[in-house]
């Protein structure tokens, strides 16, 4: 047979890293899951393939042309682009099975053929958790979810970031009180890009949509409103806005801020952000998107809302829902670009075991002993010069190095190194089980 | 627009489990990883989706026909197949990046478009370790191995089982001894069969085969001696082979068992099996395979051996490794199917805070403090009678229930219900985090 030497190579826009890069990715991954079961969710792993007819059975216009299709034999698959279809075809396909509410977390990977460009990716983690209601689901979930996303990013390592919170009933009401129900799709995207685009930018293009002015200036002085969460409420009763969209909107949304406080999330980190719409018709009632104060530049790093329908395209039975997804990969590959967290682990293993003589009994033993008191422990087995058995381990970062000699295995003592400090000491090795455990 | 119903369905062949399934999938899968991880391998976590040519690059035949190939744009894209073949591109890849020995585990899914059958799936979990030398690797790392299977499948609640080795030398030498070698792969694929087909239409392939009958004496006294390792070690010896290739295979193996001993797997737990080749051409020194002792029919339940090779269809450098694999979703499919386990939890929450008043403000609080405290709570927040929200809690058999009445609130105490026993308690709140924190 000939041989053939392709060039590896990663594909564009698909994330793979370094062992050091993927430990704290996989430490992220844990901290996020810990804390979805820290409040109850279950664990879901649905297929990334499904029949396209299913996964498609909503989408349309950009989600149509990002998607992996393929056919294989006579049927016609895609990749899955989010975990909420998945989720929605779960719960109707299994809902005899389920106790609802249902509260469900699943992490994994989606799929999205974009652009490829930095910090985007065409396959990337979402972290996602949703509960859905069979029928009717109380607005206390909606509360509970900022205290999910709280636990979250402080276990994350996180102090300083603000769950932005709205409901879109106060939007979608505003606009029937102006007449502007129909236009209000538009609007709200409109709306969304303020961040980006500035306020100047937003009322030039209400006024392209042919909107009067009178009606933009109670939409703009709606989303202007910004101050504390007492504040805003006030504000929002003094606009005297008498649609009953936007007085249930405004109810939710005195509920949903008297819950959170009780839920644990300190006033410092959430606030209520009139501009939050999420372009998407999905939504329809409490919204939330998250900053990190320091990096808001990343955009938001949670978001998500309460939905009427999780399934209408597979099930007449109504599956109102509330939920939020972390992008893992983009955040991870946001973080570590803007050098805001750093791996700092090369290794799972706290103990090398290393051998200065050619017989390697003395250290498949003592590794053996070190592993069976639960201790991670790597060998390194290879007939080389101490030297290069030490710079392995410093390549590592393995924060000790037990050397075997003769004179130890004589002794029947170890000489254990910390690396960090370079100290050294001879000891038994119940004496290195009982140190290295007590750190 | 028209709401168009399609009926959800998940695709033959792709495995989607219910909570208390996951549940279990999950713990089991924990667990490999852990174990992983005891013996200090790096995580990875390579895409789903390759280049296909760099995917194929090896491959042929049958594999060329399961795998999932696409056209995205002008790309020629697949699905990985194996684990093996993404750690090939990602160690050529980066090499300058990695430390060798270079130990890593990968658990994630695979794609092969089988025929559907019961337990046969075209998407399934690979749990992999490889170690992978930069030139040379030694024997001892082969011993280890065994190690890393006895932890992990102790650590799975199994202490029946037998990790079967052989080494292909040993095979291969024995041919070159019959002047065969020309037809090893033939007879070493009919020899895997042994165990299927039994003895005699073993003979019976190799007659057809047109080998001669002393020659198939020699191969079946061979592969017929079945006894202690001491034995067995004995009896090849006896056999007198005096050929390089064989007496170098014995020496391996002679090393590779004094060292799984002393790497503390017991003699109960492992043996030398002949007859092992596994099929692969791959495969060029030690092999294992492993097998529950009470459910044998489930075959092999962790695989795998050493290879001289990994990547020389990326690279010209040897990068000689020795890796094993357990394919997690067939062995779960498996176990669950001939009920050898059993989905015992149906929660992640250990205790359910339910309210007998309208106001949830006290029940907010209390899951707050019990997750602050680690507990893992869930609420339910849906106005309903209490008698059905018990329902709930039996239905997700979650352990404790904490009720919250009017009473309850004003005597500043909680009722704690243990759901198995029946008890129930009036406790404060310290109380109560103590008391399920020492469960």
């Amino acid at each position: 047979m000939e041989k053939n030497i392709i060039k590896p190579k990663t594909l564009p826009g698909f994330m793979e890293l370094l062992p050091d890069e993927q430990i704290l990715f996989n430490e992220m991954k844990q901290k996020i899951q810990n804390s979805y079961e820290k409040f109850g969710f279950l664990p879901l792993d649905t297929p990334i393939i499904e029949s396209a007819d299913i996964l498609l059975a909503k989408a349309g216009g950009e989600t149509e042309k990002q998607i992996y299709r393929f056919m294989k034999g006579e049927s016609d698959l895609a990749l899955r682009f989010d975990l909420t279809v998945p989720l929605a075809k779960y719960v109707t396909q299994y809902y005899q099975n389920l106790s609802f509410p249902f509260k469900r977390y699943q992490i994994g990977k989606v799929y999205r053929g974009e652009k490829a460009q930095r910090g985007r990716f065409r396959e990337f983690y979402q972290c996602d958790i949703d509960i859905i209601g069979d029928g009717e689901l109380s607005i206390i979930n909606d509360a509970e979810l900022p205290s999910v996303i709280y636990s979250t990013f402080k276990e994350l390592g996180f102090d300083k970031f603000t769950i932005c919170i709205n409901n879109r009933k106060l939007l979608n009401g505003l606009f029937e009180s102006c007449n502007l129900k129909e236009k209000s799709a538009d609007i709200l995207r409109t709306i969304d890009k303020i961040d980006k685009i500035g306020k100047e930018a937003v009322i030039k293009e209400l006024k392209d949509e042919q909107i009067e002015d009178e009606k933009i200036d109670l939409i703009m002085s709606f989303i202007s409103i910004n101050t504390t969460v007492e504040e805003t409420i006030n504000e929002l009763e003094k606009l005297n806005i008498n649609n009953e969209t936007f007085l249930l909107g405004l109810d939710e949304l005195k509920e949903l801020v008297k819950y959170i406080k009780i839920f644990g999330v300190p006033e410092t980190n959430f606030k209520i952000d009139l501009t939050i719409a999420r372009g998407l018709d999905y939504y329809t009632g409490t919204v939330y998107e998250t900053f990190l104060d320091e990096y808001r530049f990343l955009g938001s790093v949670c978001s998500g809302g309460r939905y009427d329908n999780l399934a209408e395209y597979y099930t007449d039975k109504k599956l109102p829902g509330v939920g939020i997804s972390i992008g893992l990969s983009r955040l991870f590959f946001q973080l570590t670009y803007n050098n805001i967290i750093k791996a700092n682990k090369k290794s799972t293993a706290e103990v090398l075991v290393i051998s200065m003589v050619e017989d390697f009994s003395k250290p498949a033993e003592i590794a053996t002993i070190l592993r069976n008191n639960g201790i991670n422990t790597q060998i390194y087995a290879e007939q080389v010069k101490v030297k290069k058995q030490f710079k392995y381990a410093n390549s590592l970062q393995i924060p000790y190095v037990i050397v075997l000699g003769e004179d130890e295995i004589k002794n029947g003592r170890v000489s254990l190194k910390n690396m960090i400090t370079g100290e050294q000491e001879a000891l038994t090795i119940e004496e290195v089980v009982k140190k290295i455990r007590n750190i």
